[in-house]
């Protein structure tokens, strides 16, 4: 049976991102989550008394080993209003920019600040889908493996490479010292995303800052080169995961026209 | 003063849809907001005591006329957890199909079911950038008017026309009527969306569905063609605001392209 000090603990994890750093965990929650996970990183697996597994879960399952806990008690350990039943405890993903620079001319998402999980999980969604390389944070990024970025990333998290950096600026001159070209998003940009070439070329590397404040001057100043959005009406900027997957589709669709 | 009915009226239009709806009005917030809220479609404005208004909010609110509400009250009628402290009353705008239909060679986005009020504010919003022509929506949608919606279309709201439609099977037919390319995403597709033409066009709509199901059979049926996104990785789907995103950007780069 699941003890008190577990349920506690589980909670902490879901509410504290030191907790989680501290334990070297995330949570994961839900059937896509649990399906997509790799085994060997599945720590702990729980499922509520009324939780119906469909016979891939339950392989899956038996072969991991789990708890069962009281449907009330799974309610506390989930960070959802609905709960799907099935939570597991992940052993956190270790990289580093070497991990980012495997592929050939990589693209590379570099986060300045970002705050909204939802964004910082929907670029890594969108990265995976348009075959960016892996991700930079900067230290002050919200915590990707905060349970709704882990959500929003839909099984991304695993598979996308990423790696925090206690300084933004030193990293950034690694990237270029790899012949990656910087781009940074910026109202001093004169052409637009799209009338650049990042098809040929050493790779490509994209700064995405703040929702509110955008790349502070030190990071922008570090930039290859600008580049805009164009945007018509009263519009001032676009949505941070939106500007991110402008930028790596387009990255996508160049790589993809220069194969044909 | 404000009364207690005027604010127990306010709490209920940031919570019902319906009370809105009977109302004909919604709720806008924050600076930003007031400032680009169009001045005939202003019914009441509040600010809380220790609201600091610029020059230019100060002019706006005085022309049209406001009230000052204490601080603490103020807190009851946002909808938000830390207030800029000014709230504007809003009428409805009122458009139908031919507004979305005057400009040349139009981009609408026909949405079915959407769910989450910051994809619909975040279409909206990207919308705008693109320079689409505006917006349909299925009965089923979330409220456009919702608060959390609001917010997140940063303005564009004022400026982008939508409506919602009865029935969406009737609308598309009129989009086809108006010679109108409809295109749907869909798992049929054999193309990608960067393969058609969108600049050498009558007009383009994108149909965009559910989060969590996608299109209807019925609705996806009645497109002239349908796409598909390229994803690597395991992606299966990419959210529904970014999938609008990739393809409004998509069309508008091509017209750029065709202008030069």
């Amino acid at each position: 049976m699941i003890t008190n000090k577990k349920v506690k603990e589980l909670i902490t994890w879901n509410q504290k991102s030191r907790a989680r750093r501290e334990a070297d965990v995330f949570l994961a929650e839900g059937t896509k989550m649990f399906l997509e996970a790799p085994t060997k990183g599945i720590r702990e697996i729980y499922v509520s008394e009324s939780f119906f597994a469909t016979e891939e879960v339950r392989e899956k399952m038996e072969t991991i080993g789990y708890e069962t806990v009281p449907d009330d008690t799974f309610r506390k350990i989930s960070d959802t209003m609905t709960p799907q039943g099935i939570l597991c405890v992940m052993e956190r993903m270790h990289y580093g920019l070497a991990d980012l620079l495997k592929t050939k001319n990589p693209v590379i998402m570099v986060l300045e600040e970002l705050q909204d999980p939802g964004n910082l999980g929907t670029i890594l969604r969108t990265g995976e889908g348009a075959g960016v390389s892996g991700v930079v944070l900067s230290k002050g990024c919200v915590d990707i493996y905060n349970p709704k970025t882990i959500r929003s990333t839909m099984g991304s998290i695993y598979r996308v490479p990423f790696f925090y950096t206690d300084s933004l600026q030193e990293t950034i001159r690694e990237l270029k010292e790899n012949k990656i070209t910087v781009y940074a998003a910026h109202l001093k940009g004169t052409r637009y995303y799209d009338e650049f070439d990042y098809a040929d070329s050493f790779g490509t590397a994209f700064l995405i800052g703040n929702e509110g404040n955008g790349l502070t001057d030190e990071t922008a100043s570090l930039a290859d080169e600008y580049l805009k959005i164009p945007m018509e009406g009263s519009v001032e900027s676009l949505n941070a995961a939106v500007a991110a997957s402008v930028f790596m589709y387009e990255a996508y669709r160049q790589k993809r026209n220069n194969r044909k």
